[in-house]
């Protein structure tokens, strides 16, 4: 590169040392060109263009292309190679009677070998409609090898032999398949039009820290040594709450952030350790002045980024009582019906059925056209009800026959007049398998209900990844009970605003207050959720209360915060999208972690780096800490 | 806000059942209108427009504001209020003639009260051409006090009486200074042209994560316990160097990210525990294929943030080697010139002054016009050079007198020849003060002979922060040398290329080996700085080797790298920007404090949050840790 004098730098140097404004550089200094080292300006050494772009417009054209080898095969006395790289694939042809040397060199090259070839772009005689290349390939003249490479442990294609445990060990291969690099491609847009978009609206970006203080509230905080503040620990954010808070009090009036946050939870398939948050906040707003904008900005990503119209009405909403009620769920899955029907009036007292008369709640779904469904098939239902997943104790189902009357597993005890009258429920037809459950506490039995409706919609085909359903569910309970702690909890986080008209009920009859919070819900999905804060201090220091903070734990815990509303809060709310689970919505992935460059498996581990791992004994006396070993 | 229903509502509602195609729903979902809750869709209940935007084509109009109580000021019959919020400030006017009661009520506003106003909008009769909407006021007629505040403990003025510390303890005020709130405001337009920029390059922005393995070439790594895997910690990131070449390895291609490192390191004035960086990573690349991208990027943000036009030129290049000599620093100012001017040939040997003849470097500046410093301003200088900070042991000057003639401190050993040859190497002209440093080490004399130079530049005013002078310093040596570790280290990190052509002398001399990597500075500020890196799993492990690292050493700490370019591993460089720092030199502010929202303080504490804190024992003993508290 380094390739002495060129004539262009010369007079470059040259005009500048005669310019009278060296603003650039110094009005004092004088440039010695010839102590300088020189480079030439030298680009695209590599390459000239992308294996993606070349078209039949490039025929005739030299070019010089850099990439991987997809695959090579031979076909008499031709040698093609499928050259890769992050934006196609282009098809090079070695010609063994035109230059045996060169082809022979091609026949040597193995998968993911890099190279780099100079050739003439010719037209295919066999075009390949399937890739935007189709209509051309290289007449190689010339081949470097840039790097070799051993053969991979699986194969470098959309539908890869590789096990989940060999691709994560060598995810920096598995993400050269195009369909797991498509969903980084994906995410990286998407990301830049929600910015796009909340910058438009006037929203500020601002980092907010990711060593803070510990807050018990909520999930369990991964913490972190302070060095120079010995026995002391920060903590990663699991939300930058509390800062977002302190920033509408600053008068930053409208934040977001996308932003890394942190739970140290036993993790299932669909969490990871580490997640990434679309985190947003208003000032002097009220829920739907929220709810407007992100709703807004929701249709826009899915125009721009899906191509799909979600149309000018807005989503629907639904209290999460009824969302409960109607699905068993404050996420229902909206893209089908199979509502549920209550039943405890038509059932109750209506027979000698123990089961039904001792329910708190009957309540049923009707899976049109299953009335066909085996006794295998039913019974395969009644185990998947009963597993341990779900919990319910048993399944009664019923069969609307041609002739329109029921047959079910309880007409031992109900008369067929009543079942009658439990299909116009439902408003069943012939050939429909209605499908109960009942139990003594209400909701429990709904959400196992609700993994009913999901296992028949899958089963009916009415999840499509591609059909999308967004709602609102609101009206969330402000408290929920638990059972573990023996106190309430907070149902989203003790900064949530109670409904004005419920503030009275606070000391009465805390258990019914509702709060002023809302999720949106895509498919089944959570993907954001919020609320309205309280701004006043002295509320703030009520719900504590009801959540069994003394005043002094409070001061402790949430003192800075409670300080700062008293120095002219206003009023605010916002939400916090969960960024992996709406990019997966997006690009219709079953696990989050397809759209992670680098997600950690299930104990939390990252098998490529294998982290987490030992660090050496100084620094952990340089962090005052001794490790005590479980007992083996 | 729940008001039954409305009009409004109810058609969308009924249209919604009507229509077809429920794609946004269900085809099969009934909707019950009846069990919806219905929420009014009201916003801007809190205010019609900012603080910011009326005008005097407003006049007449009823607005409603809200926002934060600035003054109040009464005069006569009339109280005057200036309403801020982020976007400005309006006047309001409160009449007591015509509204008693009213008026009372805004004389009892303190500062930084929260209000909603409505009221009309009039045109001032003394205008304020100072402010965006000076030219009118707000005839007040509804005032609301959403939140009182006490008494904020230092002014919200740009020019506080709140001292360092107590600003920081109470950051959410000082955010609302309007110059504190405007580096954010900075910062978030920077990070967006950034991001568009690259985006237009083709670069990604890749998420990489934050709980990762310790990486101990380096800075001392914050760790993080892993409850789930006993004895174990990951570590916080000190950049994502590794991960963005396995990002290469992945076919990325192009990738950048806006990035949180952490590095847990005794804290100067400019530092901070957490830091962010603009990481940039490409493949196929030479080092003017990423200088070139990044310079451009560079012209484009001073252009679009700034309004700095830097021309078409090229930013100079200064290799390491020159830009010590010239200016004893790897990023030197080139504000000014005052160019070193190296001495040694002249004075040694032409008198008996062991402190010369000894040195092995001699070497000066010359400061234009400061001849008429007195004897008391020269001590001054004395005084710092000797200072522990800059370590020199004593400086040398001469005037050029008026007759041309050279009066300096060393008359007595130099004759009136042996100066005036010195004088003609400055080209010093009468008045000027020539100023000269000697060492016994040649860099370690030269850096202190900048720390004058900085000094001197301050002093004649030449350290402009209006002006930006920009340069990229290249050719830094691959290796230095470690008292301390008693090995080689590396100068920049150990993934940086050493020249091709230096490759050769990694076994016979080392130290001597020059690295493909670049920084590039701006008014004396590194503000980014890369290289290209190794690409090749030989020629790594060579460098390990020269770094002291045992091949059992460098495959447990970076196997996962050297592995990972055993499949086709493509050539590729990078860089990464100090957002903190690039902000700052923006705004024109002297810490990199002032443009971070929640900064830390030199103990690394957070003084608002009061973080870091103690963690309860329970959380401890699931980390299996026990702290041992350093003795009394």
């Amino acid at each position: 590169m380094r390739t002495g004098f060129t004539h262009q730098f010369m007079l470059m140097r040259e005009n500048e040392a005669k310019k009278e404004d060296h603003s650039n550089t110094t009005d004092h200094l004088e440039l010695r060109a010839e102590t300088c080292p020189i480079y030439l300006n030298i680009i695209n050494v590599y390459r000239t263009n992308t294996c993606g772009e070349l078209r039949i417009e490039n025929v005739g054209q030299n070019v010089t292309l850099a990439g991987w080898v997809q695959r090579t095969r031979k076909m008499g006395g031709m040698t093609f190679v499928d050259l890769r790289d992050r934006y196609g694939i282009t098809q090079l042809v070695f010609n063994e009677e035109k230059n045996a040397d060169l082809c022979a060199q091609a026949n040597k090259l193995g998968r993911e070998y890099v190279i780099q070839v100079t050739g003439e772009v010719n037209e295919r005689y066999s075009k390949n409609a399937n890739i935007p290349t189709g209509d051309i390939e290289i007449i190689v003249s010339k081949l470097v090898v840039l790097n070799a490479s051993q053969t991979p442990p699986f194969t470098i294609e959309e539908n890869t032999d590789g096990g989940d445990d060999l691709r994560m060990k060598y995810r920096y291969l598995d993400l050269r398949r195009s369909n797991v690099r498509a969903n980084l491609e994906l995410r990286h847009k998407f990301c830049l039009a929600v910015r796009h978009f909340l910058d438009s609206k006037g929203f500020l970006e601002i980092e907010t820290p990711v060593l803070v203080g510990s807050t018990p509230e909520g999930a369990r905080d991964f913490v972190v040594p302070s060095r120079m503040n010995p026995g002391q620990f920060y903590a990663l954010p699991q939300s930058p709450q509390t800062l977002k808070q302190l920033l509408m009090v600053a008068g930053m009036d409208r934040y977001f952030q996308i932003v890394k946050c942190f739970r140290d939870e036993d993790l299932r398939a669909d969490r990871q350790p580490e997640f990434t948050q679309i985190d947003c906040e208003m000032s002097f707003v009220q829920q739907d002045d929220i709810i407007n904008v992100f709703e807004e900005m929701t249709k826009h990503l899915f125009k721009e980024l899906r191509g799909v119209d979600l149309g000018d009405t807005p989503f629907l909403r639904l209290s999460w009582k009824e969302a409960m009620r109607r699905f068993g769920s404050d996420k229902p899955d909206m893209r089908f019906g199979m509502e549920f029907v209550e039943l405890k009036d038509i059932f109750t007292g209506k027979a000698d059925f123990a089961v039904f008369n001792d329910a708190a709640y009957i309540g049923g779904i009707c899976a049109e056209g299953c009335a066909v469904y085996t006794r295998k098939q039913v019974d395969e239902l009644t185990n998947f009800v009963k597993s341990q997943q779900v919990g319910a104790k048993g399944l009664v189902y019923a069969r609307i026959q041609e002739d329109g009357s029921v047959k079910s597993s309880v007409d031992k005890f109900y008369s067929q007049e009543v079942l009658q009258e439990m299909k116009e429920a439902f408003n069943a037809k012939p050939g429909d398998l209605i499908l109960i459950l009942s139990g003594e506490d209400a909701n429990k039995t709904r959400k196992q209900l609700c993994e009913l409706r999901l296992l028949m919609g899958e089963r009916l085909g009415l999840r499509d990844k591609n059909k999308f359903a967004l709602l609102w569910v609101v009206d969330f309970p402000m408290f929920e009970w638990s059972d573990e702690e023996g106190r309430l909890m907070a149902m989203h986080h003790p900064f949530t605003s109670p409904k004005p008209c419920d503030i009275e009920k606070l000391d009465s009859d805390p258990a019914s207050v509702l709060a002023d919070a809302y999720d949106m819900v895509c498919n089944g999905v959570e993907v954001g959720g919020g609320s309205i804060r309280i701004h006043d201090a002295v509320l703030q220091a009520k719900i504590f209360k009801v959540l069994g903070f003394t005043p002094e734990k409070a001061q402790e815990q949430f003192g800075f915060l409670m300080n700062a509303f008293k120095y002219g809060a206003p009023p605010h709310g916002g939400l916090a999208y969960g960024l992996d689970r709406f990019v997966s919505l997006f690009a219709g992935l079953d696990s989050i972690r397809d759209c992670i460059a680098f997600p950690k498996n299930n104990s939390g581990r990252d098998v490529m780096l294998d982290a987490p791992g030992f660090v050496d004994q100084t620094q952990l006396d340089e962090l005052h800490l001794v490790i005590k070993h479980p007992e083996a």
